[in-house]
Order: C-alpha cells, then structure tokens, then sequence
C-alpha cells in the first residue's frame, strides 16, 4: 500500500531523527563548476545531493521556478530529480498554485500523478476552490501560504481581515479545509509570535517553515512555538545553506555537514 | 523597435475592432476526435485556433496548467503555441504567480524572456516583492488577482481588509505598482457593482475580464464599468465558449463564427 505523505513523514523524520527538510532549487550559475554550465548539470548536482543527505532529512523540496526556467529540459530534470528521491522520503513541490476549481484539479493531477510528489504548496488567495483539488488526492498533502517572511507580508497578510490578522483567517479556514484532507501551513520562521498564534489556531496541522538557514530565523524559538503541544508535524526547510556550502570539489561533503549540522543543532533544542 | 504589451493591444484591438481574448486552454479529452488523442494533437488544435480567429482578437491567453499537465510535451507545447501567435498580437500567460522576490524574479524570466509572452497573471497574497520583479520588466504587463468570480473568492477576497473591502486593497496597491510598470487587475465579470468600484479606485488600468461566454457574465454592465470614463485597456477573455464551439470537422469554422459573434455582441454594445 502506497504510504500517505504524514506517514513519510513520520517514519522518515525518526529513521533520520530530522526535522530538516533540504531545498533542491539548483542554479546552474551557482553550481561547481566542473560539473558544466548545462541545465543537465542541475540533475548530476541533486543526485549528489540526494546521496550526500538522504538519511539526515525528513524530506525534500523543489521549487517549481527552479526548474520551470530551463523550460522543457528544466520539466525532464523535475521529473528526474522527483524520481532520484528514495520513496520512504516525502516530496513538496513549492509551486504556490492557485487557480480555479478546475484548473487546481489539473495541478493537483500533474503534480500528484504525473510528477509524483506527496505534497504541494498552495496560495489561499482565490479561496475554497483553489485549495480542496489538492486535498482530494488521499494521502497527499497541501501545505497553504500562511505567513511569509518577506517584506511584502506586510501589504496583506499582516493586516485585519474583519478584525483579526489575515494570516490567522487562512489558519481558521485551513483548520477546516483539513476535516478533507491533510492541509498544512507555510509559515515564516521570522516571527515567533505570530508562529505561535498559528499554532494555537491550528493546534494539528502539519507546518512547512522555511527561513532557517540563509534566510535566518530564531530555531529555538521556532521549533517550540511550531510544534506546540500536540507535536504536529514541522518540517524545517533550508536550501542555499546546505546545497551551497562549497563550491569546490568537496560540495557534497560540504553539503552532507552543513544538514548534519543543521540537524544536530535542531535536536539540540527538542 | 520592440513593441510593448499596451502598444500590442491598442494596435491589435483597432485593427480588429475587438476586446476579444481568446483562451488556448486545450484538454486532449475534449478535441475533436479526429486530431488525435496525444498531447501533439493539442499544438494542431491551437494552430487552427489561431487561423480562425487571429483577425478577430485583441489578445490571446494560455493557462499553464493546461499545458503542464502533459509534462515536457506540454511545456514545448506551450513554447510552440506562443511562436504560433502573429507578434502583432499580445500574449498573457496565465500562471497566478506568486512567490518571494528572487524566485518571482526567475518566473519572469522565464515567461517573459524563454517563452517570451507580453503579459503574466500574479498573484497578490505574497504582497509586493512578488509582483515588482515582473514589473521591472519594460514594456511587459503584470494583471494581478483582484476579484475572482469562482464561490471561493467570498472565503477572503470580498471581505474586509482593515475596512475597506479586500479586492479595493488589492486596486490600491496595483495603482502604486503601476508607476513602476504596467500593472493591471483580473476582474471577474459576475459582480458589476464591484467591477464599478474598482474602475474608480484604478481608473487607468488595463483589465482583463474573465467569466464571459462558458462562465456567464453580464457583457453590457462589464464594458461599460470596465472601461470606465478613461478609457483604459479592457481585455474580455472567454476560452470553451469559443474553442469548443464545435467538435466535429468544422471545429475551427464554428470557432471563428463563436469569436465573430462575440465580437459583434461586445462592439454593439460599445
């Protein structure tokens, strides 16, 4: 039987004993550069990297924009680098979908069917309909934008929407669009007040937070505050400060240390 | 010189006499039978889609989805739909992006650059760093989410955002965006009051209007409060209603005859 994207996740996370997740957002600008300057180079570079860190993570994320700029050979790659991951190692497309009802069931397809992974990031922006396509494929899940750590958070999310922080309304509705299927929250790591709202909003949704590492963020803070009581599953993302730590011909070793680092630094605070 | 997506529209919209958009949102189930039932039969499709209807149209639009549900087919698809297009006349790429400043920056990139389309559709949530990177692209248009017309959009869109109604706070933000480039709003044709208000807090912004023909719409009330008293662009896109105006072998006549009469209905009324 086919395991659910929770259950990965929970068998990954304490095979590793990790709540790292590692960011697969390769560009051919930044790798070695023996390992060539073509978009193929990208695959050779996640098979490394998958090898280097497969058993210190409890998952692996790929933005969509990463692959999406090298067009057609950047869609193969995507395909390649979904299929390179051990299948016991849950899979989150960061791809921020959302459209209408009938267009979200077409990503949910390509992204639960023809890619493969276990679980997508989606905009709350257009509602309902945007968001329960994905939650209708049994066993997958998606993870909802709730609060992000960029500046422009400020323009809405941070704001009232009928009196109550807006990232705390999509909280409100993800609690409910979870009775369907399994609705996590994206939420920053650069504001540990407002993480700790959202957990107590969302006291069993599972958390994507991404902003440790070359982003900052306070980990001490955010695994207490993000997980809460009820030990929800949090999954801690950092990309640059793994996949990048050298550029020489030691960048995998490199790689393999920084995650080791970063997960030993994380089950220091637990 | 190149032109810019305003110049496209104004050009292809007075030499056509149309407000026109037709969607290139092809699915291999519902072609007709007779071009094949392999994502190929989709770039024939849209091919005699074009044909029929290019002296008619204001602008032509491609949902991703439609094209990334078929993987590497789909996505050189979509290269070679965009490469059909007569360059006279504007293409949008409807993707509702909506990412943090560095990724945003590779989508627009990759729509604008690599495919090499005139205008995207962006998603607000992330606030202005997810939309600024495609503004700085000269000459290129961004048409952000404003008012949808699908159920969803009552869960955040219609509801109020430090008092105002949050579609108005979307309009606000899209008027200062639009003094670093061309910023448009995606207005659903369902709600005529909210598309009157919207023109008065963005009176020059380009439009584009979804929800005529397939999706319903008053079309009189729309041009009329769409367009507002300054005349601003007003892009009114229907896709099933004309492309599958027919399944049987004279699909691309029935489609050109579905497009004429639309045309003649919004002209009528102008």
């Amino acid at each position: 039987m086919r395991m659910t994207f929770v259950e990965k996740f929970r068998s990954s996370s304490e095979r590793n004993r990790s709540l790292l997740c590692v960011g697969l957002d390769p560009e051919v600008e930044k790798l070695p550069r023996f390992l060539g300057a073509d978009p193929e180079s990208i695959l050779r570079f996640n098979r490394e990297m998958i090898e280097a860190t497969s058993d210190l993570v409890c998952a692996y994320k790929m933005n969509l924009a990463f692959y999406a700029a090298y067009g057609v050979t950047g869609w193969r790659t995507l395909e390649e680098t979904v299929s390179l991951v051990p299948s016991s190692i849950p899979t989150i497309l960061d791809a921020k979908f959302g459209d209408t009802g009938n267009t979200s069931r077409m990503y949910a397809t390509t992204a639960f069917e023809t890619l493969g992974v276990d679980a997508v990031t989606v905009n709350p922006y257009m509602g309902s309909d945007a968001v329960l396509p994905f939650l209708e494929h049994d066993g997958k899940c998606a993870f909802v934008l709730c609060l992000n750590s960029n500046p422009g958070a400020a323009d809405f999310q941070v704001r009232h929407l009928d009196g109550k922080p807006f990232y705390l309304r999509v909280a409100e509705k993800a609690v409910k669009w979870h009775r369907i299927g399994t609705c996590g929250l994206v939420v920053g790591a650069t504001y540990p007040d407002r993480l700790r709202d959202i957990r107590a909003t969302a006291p069993d949704l599972p958390f994507l937070i991404p902003g440790v590492g070359a982003q900052g963020g306070d980990l001490d803070v955010t695994l207490r505050d993000g997980r809460g009581p009820s030990q929800a599953p949090v999954i801690i993302s950092t990309s640059r400060a793994v996949i990048y730590a050298s550029s020489g011909a030691d960048f995998a070793e490199a790689a393999r240390r920084a995650a080791e680092g970063l997960r030993e630094r994380m089950n220091s605070l637990l």
